[in-house]
């Protein structure tokens, strides 16, 4: 038996992207920007690719860069925004539990000379709206906010940053960074008013290696990376068109947002009545959350040793984010919660591929480990 | 019949490549980050992939910072040696025929207060050397000399830069974009004198999305992109590991470098004697040129025409490269030709799966094209 629970982390590829991926290195390797045959049908793949995307997104073509993946788009996004609009003003806000690509961006801002602004978050991970609207002001030139937390799975209220923006008359773009959230509830970035938002392949069963930033017709970005001419400009370097064919290809085959939701959201609730049914064990995600995230702690039990003992039983789930890697969580600390919760935290992560046998056999690793380890803690 | 002669903008993957990628997006999709078991395979994949490209440089595995491909690695490079070297000097120097992703980074750098020296070069694309060693200075970070021109062959005499540099007491680190080099001529960077090297895996039969910068240990490079703390901090972002499994297994499998070089001499030669055979063609490519890139032109018949006519007959060149998609080369220029010649210069590129026929196929459909374009314009 083995239970993959670390998809916020990534997830499997799936089939379908895989024969994308295979298909395109077979029979459309050419270089898109190569004008002969070749390239025309590489560019061919990017096209309907595009087009894919920007259809799941409910935008046009036009507006999608793609990148190498999230962080190049976060960094993009950030970088991009606030160099274009450097003019205008100096002030970024963004929340104090932003995903790394997003919040070292800043802090290099910062270094820039940007004044950067980091919202406080409630026990929950939700920003404090009220210190948003306290800090925009007619030099903000950008507002970044992620659509879920990838450690918590809080959603946040990113249409505050419009009305916010609105309000005060800044000239500010507004990003969001919906990595966790693209294919897994609904998601329009002209709904939600935000300028820019970054999503990845690799979190939705397509290939590392391919993510994508939308960028509203009309918003202005600096290019961060120079070289050719591709992506109109905006990002150069030969697209990893293999892996854009299956990152299209995955986003074809998401299954309906809203049945899909209901169903995780119930396996969910299935966890929790399991994680329930355990002595000491505290859910640090809000009651709210996207279903697919839920951190809990297991107290008493170090979340190392935790993850080490349920790893032995092929279950896997993750201390906080993988990109930290084995660090304590930045996030659970803005969210102001107990050492003691903290030091416990994982994060149990589902997919459209979880099933409840999965649940019950990390259930009963968590159980196993608790009677292992408390009874060799306090004998 | 076919003929691919375009394998300067990309080549055909290479099966084992194919196979590897396929191998990892199925068995070894794990985030490399992870701590537990699915994790720990990916990051495995990675490991044996920079030790695989490492021993093709004849350097160590941490010397491997791995991207998403030759323009993100040139990025890293430029910015990253003269935002570290900032301090110690603004003076950068590279030739005037670099690719895009060097010279519009250069450009870049410009606009941000570095002293940029662009060197001169001959009728043949051979930089001016005693312009290099009149540029460096004591206050020049960096020095950024491309090991094989991308549109002409001309192998350049990197190894100057280390002496100009020496003699100097120049603080500079050295940077040589090695993209068309790489696979295709003895290559060490320890050997060249050079800090950093740039290697792209989809101009040696590997996929697009993947890419390496070599850093010599002790040069110090501030990162470019900030996230996660992938590749010692110096490039975050989940790694793009199956397309970087392709690019180790294309490298794996490439031919010993100083037969196939002989192969593709007899080749390219092949080549010469064709076009020596028809009237008004000249080679744009310097006699000692790296035998992969022959740059020639095709003397009243404008590039546009001949790419057009050869393309419908399934034969695919370029004039100048992919990534300026159609502009007149600007390395062209550099190297003073005659316009006439720059208007009807392509370039035929050659890789290992290059034969004979296709190289006869190539020459009948340049006869043709003057036949039949040639007689039009002048009845």
């Amino acid at each position: 038996m083995e239970a993959y629970l670390d998809n916020s982390a990534t997830t499997p590829v799936c089939p379908e992207a895989v024969k994308a991926i295979n298909h395109t290195l077979t029979n459309c390797w050419g270089n898109p920007s190569s004008l002969h045959f070749g390239g025309i049908e590489a560019a061919d793949v990017l096209d309907r690719a595009r087009h894919s995307i920007a259809s799941r997104l409910s935008c046009e073509d036009d507006e999608i860069i793609f990148t190498s993946g999230g962080t190049e788009a976060n960094n993009l996004a950030l970088f991009g925004a606030a160099h274009a609009y450097r003019s205008r003003g100096m002030r970024i806000i963004l929340t104090s539990i932003e995903h790394p690509s997003v919040s070292e961006t800043a802090n290099q801002l910062e270094k820039q000379g940007y004044d950067v602004i980091r919202l406080q978050v409630d026990r929950e991970g939700r920003f404090d709206e009220r210190q948003l609207f306290a800090a925009v002001n007619s030099s903000t030139s950008l507002v970044s906010i992620m659509a879920v937390n990838n450690e918590v799975g809080t959603i946040q209220n990113v249409e505050k940053a419009r009305q916010a923006v609105r309000r005060f008359h800044a000239p500010a773009l507004i990003h969001c960074d919906a990595v966790q959230a693209f294919g897994k509830m609904p998601l329009k970035p002209e709904a939600l008013g935000v300028d820019l938002m970054t999503i990845s392949a690799h979190k939705i069963h397509g290939p590392k290696g391919a993510g994508a930033l939308y960028v509203r017709k009309g918003a202005k970005i600096a290019p961060y990376l120079f070289g050719g001419g591709q992506e109109k400009g905006r990002r150069p370097g030969t697209e990893p068109v293999p892996a854009i064919a299956g990152f299209a290809a995955a986003a074809a085959v998401l299954p309906d947002v809203r049945t899909q939701l209901a169903q995780t959201t119930q396996l969910r609730d299935y966890l929790l009545d399991c994680m329930r049914s355990l002595n000491d064990v505290v859910i640090n995600s809000p009651a709210d959350a996207l279903p697919y995230v839920t951190n809990l702690s297991v107290l008493g039990v170090p979340a190392e040793v935790l993850l080490n003992f349920l790893s032995e039983r092929n279950i896997y789930v993750s201390g906080g984010s993988a990109c930290s890697k084995g660090h304590k969580s930045r996030v659970l600390k803005a969210m102001n919660l107990e050492e003691a919760r903290i030091n416990s935290a994982i994060r149990v992560s589902l997919s459209r591929y979880t099933t409840k046998a999965e649940i019950d056999y990390f259930a009963e690793g968590v159980a196993a480990a608790q009677r292992s380890i408390l009874r060799t803690a306090k004998p």
